[in-house]
């Protein structure tokens, strides 16, 4: 194997890939990037087995080939490269003579036939969406996935697409996050569950522009390619909880709010809960919200400007749940409503059905 | 006590202070930050006994009073507020109620009576020097104080003022740095000990301009009195090592290099070095650096270019120690003296004798 690229490609495309490096290695030949001439082109690759990304690059290759090389040093060294061309020459024992400027390292190449292949999965069928959409969707859901492992299921976020609706949702049973779009044509019915590492990783790949992707779904794995990368993913298996029942159907309180303004109020509140249980209260009345918590050192008061329709009540939350949907909302306006104070909290917009948020409140004794 | 202050001074005044609060706290009011009203001033403060931070700011006090504040959470507090005016209210039983904006918390304070008071100085003898040369001189010489406290001398830097000559030396017994500059008038000879922690976080508080400073000496204390900020420390007993009679004064061979090119030329190879030595080799050549350095994944090869003078030589290092040095050096170019492959390496700038760094050598067996 013998070729050239730029620095610069190179560096962008192991920074894609290199996302599905496993954190803590049990197999060698994962730790590495995958390398491989494609006539003028390099494929890089990294996988975990259960995410695969591959990304390629313009090269001028002059033998072809394919060799597995130490990712992070790898990676590393390609960063502290001086810019210009990076020159690369495998022979047959796998030593790599790497060239850029006046650095001429060698490293020690892993064989690229035991690295996985990714899936093969039928093209039919695909979900077609813009890059920023899907973005959008994942930053505003992916946060509810459960972190805990003892209901697997939890771990991802379910996909539901059905004729021009697509719709994300995750949930931890604490809180549950809906998000919803339009896509530019009909499709047919399809629902899946992807871990919540892939959209998180995807995330960070996607760019904000909006030109299409697509998403190929198989039995049990899926591939979101954005044309010269692709991400591949194992789908969990299993029943998804069947949300739509838990979603409130009534509300006895709504309340519109300044999203900000409640933001920087729960997190000042947040300084001043116990550590452990993270917990403030909401008194949701007339024209205001008053937010408290204590904790030895000392309590906090928060008053939050709010239109209020419906009965007024106290409520408390852990104060997480909340910030983690206020910190992903561009909204400037927010919607709540409530029934009881241990019944859900609902978080909308303003307009629309967009978003979905549930969050359930904390028992408090004596409150 | 009672007044009101800005929010954007309050929170600079808690930054500067708070870089005294001790990392791991046994004693409780030294968590805190020392709170007090001087006629229309606000002095905050904060200590950990060895190093202690005063800074004062403007306020509008209404009754006077002092107070200490739980430190971690009346800094994240203040920097959370919205900009604007902070009332500040403590009563007899040392309830501290705050309001900004909407937000009102209380804070149980702690009694000042027990805050460590700042030392007495007398001012006679004081040296002056500018923010921003202190600073720079810090930066350039502090890394290299000892990070075990096996000899605790040796944790700290040595300042020496000769007439209109300042010196600072830190040294741990592998590398060894001089810092030389010239002061604006004559001073009384005068040498002492000051610890590396309150070096480091002084440089994070002087600015780049060149306002005069003034530092105090005690017999076992010093005090860096930059006007509205001081910052008190204990100095370091005992006799600093006799550094001049280490100072190699001969070399045989002596090279010029680009400071650049042989920080990231270093930096790449250290990548390839084997893990816990950080060992890499310099071939000192006619025209060239040669940098080598091996690990079980691959080798490296860095060529810098060079103008040498004397005989050629095969010399290994520790990496880190060259890095540390190079990464902090605003000079273009650095000249390099070296007598033997065991004994130490000097850096020297190409004119003049502003800073001297010496590193010793790593004894390589076979090489």
């Amino acid at each position: 194997m013998r070729f050239s690229c730029e620095k610069k490609d190179l560096l962008t495309g192991i920074n894609i890939v290199q996302k599905a490096i496993p954190s803590r290695g049990t197999i060698p030949v994962l730790e590495g990037v995958f390398v491989e001439t494609i006539s003028d082109m390099l494929r890089l690759k990294c996988s975990d087995l259960a995410l695969s990304i591959e990304s390629h690059i313009p090269a001028l290759v002059e033998a072809e080939g394919s060799v597995v090389l130490p990712g992070r040093v790898f990676s590393e060294m390609v960063r502290r490269f001086p810019e210009g061309r990076v020159e690369v020459e495998c022979d047959s024992e796998r030593t790599v003579k790497i060239t850029c400027g006046h650095s001429r390292p060698t490293l020690q190449g892993m064989s690229a036939s035991e690295f996985p292949h990714m899936p093969v999965i039928p093209e039919a069928g695909a979900v077609e969406i813009s890059q920023c959409r899907l973005k959008n969707m994942i930053r505003q859901a992916v946060f509810s996935v459960a972190a805990d492992e003892s209901k697997p299921i939890l771990t991802g976020a379910l996909i539901e697409v059905e004729d021009d609706d697509i719709n994300m949702v995750a949930l931890d049973g604490y809180r549950l996050a809906l998000r919803r779009e339009k896509l530019h044509r009909k499709h047919n019915s399809n629902r899946f569950v992807v871990p919540g590492r892939t959209l998180s990783e995807a995330a960070k790949i996607l760019s904000d522009e909006d030109s299409m992707i697509s998403i190929y779904t198989g039995s049990n794995q899926a591939l979101i390619d954005l044309g010269y990368t692709r991400i591949a993913t194992r789908l969990l298996e299993g029943d998804f909880i069947k949300y739509r029942q838990i979603l409130p159907q009534e509300h006895t309180t709504t309340a519109t709010v300044s999203t900000l303004e409640l933001l920087e109020g729960i997190e000042r509140a947040s300084l001043l809960a116990r550590e452990g249980n993270n917990l403030i209260k909401i008194s949701v009345q007339e024209n205001k919200f008053i937010i408290t918590s204590n904790s030895e050192i000392g309590t906090a008061y928060e008053e939050i400007e709010a239109k209020m329709e419906g009965k007024q009540l106290d409520i408390a939350f852990n104060a997480k749940y909340f910030v983690d949907v206020l910190r992903n909302l561009d909204d400037e306006q927010i919607m709540l409503n409530f029934n009881t104070n241990i019944s859900p909290c609902v978080v909308r917009p303003v307009e629309g059905e967009r978003f979905l948020y549930l969050i359930l409140p904390v028992r408090v004794f004596g409150a």
